[in-house]
């Protein structure tokens, strides 16, 4: 039986511990069992969002959740920011657009961070306030670069406009603290660093985004955050939630927390770097410029004349391990790698043995692994260095 | 530990070949296994929709199919019929206001189903043909009625008005044959009698509906069915699929087809007509008027001067019977049994035996009970009869 190595951006590698939690007997959403469930998982999520609010739960991919985030609070016609530095800030776009939103859009160039004075000189010149709110994505999965919450929202300021995070394939990994950086919106799902399976949805809202839900003008059903208040309020949902995602969901939080955030934010960290000390080491060229590589998720040039889809199937047939291609004008050219969840430092070493083998440059005389070796250099610094006593 | 039976209109009990097939490694969504398996779930749904058109599968409750139903097939101020024969017809109704259509709604007194004439005579005064859809629910769940899709479909006749039909409670128990009874939409949801986990939403849409997705002017994205097909055709879903919930999706239906949807619908109506032998053996009267009670779901009123919810109380904490409480105007007057998905006919006599001891009304001097005797003989009807050679 072949081991399948699940590189993707998300859905991550389940563990088995999420897995048994998930396949317990149903329960009934309406009963104590359910309840106890339900505020279980608040607590985890609360301190994992950094925020003393009520954490909405879902059944729906995280698009779902980027969805009710503008339903939400958006009136048609409203005017909105829209932070683009990749394929699902466009999304965001593409939603608001959907819903009759009057969407400006701020592209960044491509591996770039959006950069925080460009949002501050535009919100200068909205001398009305005009700009109801901003569209920005935490970590872009499709460029593997992440944005500076704290910084972004430190360039909105006074400015009343609304700042919603797509926090989908970053919350659990890198450090979100909702209160402290003053974000209104912040939407995540189960299937990535949470490494729960995918179909769930979270979205918190700050108290000024929880008064504005009453204004917003948008027609609104499923994603009324009004009406899952008024049932979270009695620990249930308004409509029959993915209980056994729940279970898991709830067994993954578990993990996380009592391993304690700081320490896991740490290690994703040293993952990260590791990887892309790796990845440098091949002689290959990231998307992400310096200094705004995500941990998550590591874009990869393929080297010149070799097309990254072939490079992907390679590494994928011969290897079995599975990552992600480009996304639009990346296609072709990148392959993806998320390295989150479910994925230990020493799974990173095995990864980069895989796509040096594939790319025929592992040193044949010494049978030495630059990239390896590189990635370890990065490990081992936390190493160990107490003698016996 | 206590054995508990989960007997609410659901989500219903997960047969553990379901939770094991649930349980199986994650995998990439855009890659080979997960098409053959979209490809699998898709032969065997089309079996049980009766139609040869795609089903979309949403990460979703089955609210959020309904919601799908509405903004892909109508306009702002679009004109339709709600048929309400109980909370879940009326859902229907608040979700086509929510999205500003102009919902008239036809009532059926409590306990009977939708009448075919009353649809045929408002439908034939309606000269200008401005009704532009009719939202009916097959099977409502909170009074235990089944409406009779068919001869609905045939009072609806050769007026152009889309038919859609809320089969939550009722696919894979009770026949529903889109292509042959001319149904336009029919949405439904995984854990009821597909004994799946929660966290599905399913929909499938005749090929005049598919035209009018084009037309239909309200705003969508997640439930946007047009980029839903269009992902089909490449056997994926625009945003991550639940791919766990798949998983155990594609064993239950599997097992269910296996078997063969008649025998399975033969089944379910033993099991109901069973059941409801036994209740009203126990003196006991249904809220459902004789000739349209739900094979599925019974919905009972408490004997009279017992409070339905105490009632419920006492056979959950002395049985470990898990009911479903009353709805609305229904509430503390009835209890609500769900049997169907993964419950047999023994599961009913047990269930049987709870009620009646929960009443105290067995026959305690020859230790006799007359409602399982009277299901016993519904169920023994079809009983062996065969002698050794």
């Amino acid at each position: 039986m072949d081991k399948e190595w699940l590189m993707i951006p998300g859905p991550t590698p389940i563990p088995p511990q999420v897995q048994m939690a998930a396949s317990q007997p149903m329960i009934s959403h309406r009963g104590k069992a359910f309840s106890c469930l339900y505020e279980e998982i608040q607590t985890h999520l609360r301190e994992i969002f950094g925020t003393n609010e009520e954490i909405l739960i879902f059944p729906a991919a995280g698009t779902g959740a980027m969805e009710a985030s503008i339903v939400n609070l958006f009136s048609e016609g409203d005017h909105v920011l829209c932070l683009d530095t990749g394929e699902f800030g466009r999304r965001y776009k593409d939603i608001g657009e959907a819903f009759g939103l009057q969407v400006e859009t701020l592209s960044f160039p491509l591996g770039r961070p959006v950069d925080p004075k460009v949002v501050e000189d535009r919100l200068a010149k909205d001398d009305k306030k005009s700009i109801r709110g901003i569209l920005l994505t935490h970590n872009e999965t499709s460029a593997g670069v992440t944005n500076d919450l704290k910084a972004v929202s430190g360039a909105v300021g006074e400015h009343p406009a609304f700042l919603i995070v797509d926090a989908v394939s970053s919350l659990g990994a890198l450090p979100v603290k909702m209160d402290e950086w003053g974000l209104d919106v912040v939407i995540s799902g189960s299937q990535k660093a949470l490494m729960s399976p995918p179909g769930l949805a979270l979205a918190a809202l700050s108290a000024r985004a929880w008064a504005q839900t009453e204004k917003a003008g948008l027609p609104r059903y499923y994603w009324d955050f009004r009406r899952a208040k008024a049932y979270a309020e009695k620990k249930q949902t308004p409509y029959t939630p993915a209980v056994s995602l729940l279970f898991g969901l709830n067994a993954a939080l578990k993990s996380l927390t009592e391993q304690g955030m700081e320490k896991i934010y740490d290690q994703q960290a040293v993952i990260g770097k590791a990887f892309r000390a790796g990845i440098r080491a091949l002689g290959l060229e990231l998307v992400a410029r310096p200094g705004s590589e995500s941990d998550t998720v590591t874009a990869i040039f393929s080297p010149a004349g070799l097309c990254a889809d072939q490079w992907r199937k390679e590494v994928e047939n011969k290897w079995h391990v599975v990552t992600a291609k480009g996304q639009g004008q990346l296609a072709g050219k990148i392959i993806r790698v998320g390295h989150m969840g479910f994925i230990d430092p020493l799974d990173i070493l095995s990864v980069l043995g895989a796509l040096e083998m594939s790319l025929g440059i592992t040193d044949k005389d010494k049978h030495e692994s630059n990239a390896i070796k590189a990635a370890q250099k990065v490990l081992a610094e936390g190493g160990l260095r107490k003698t016996c006593e």
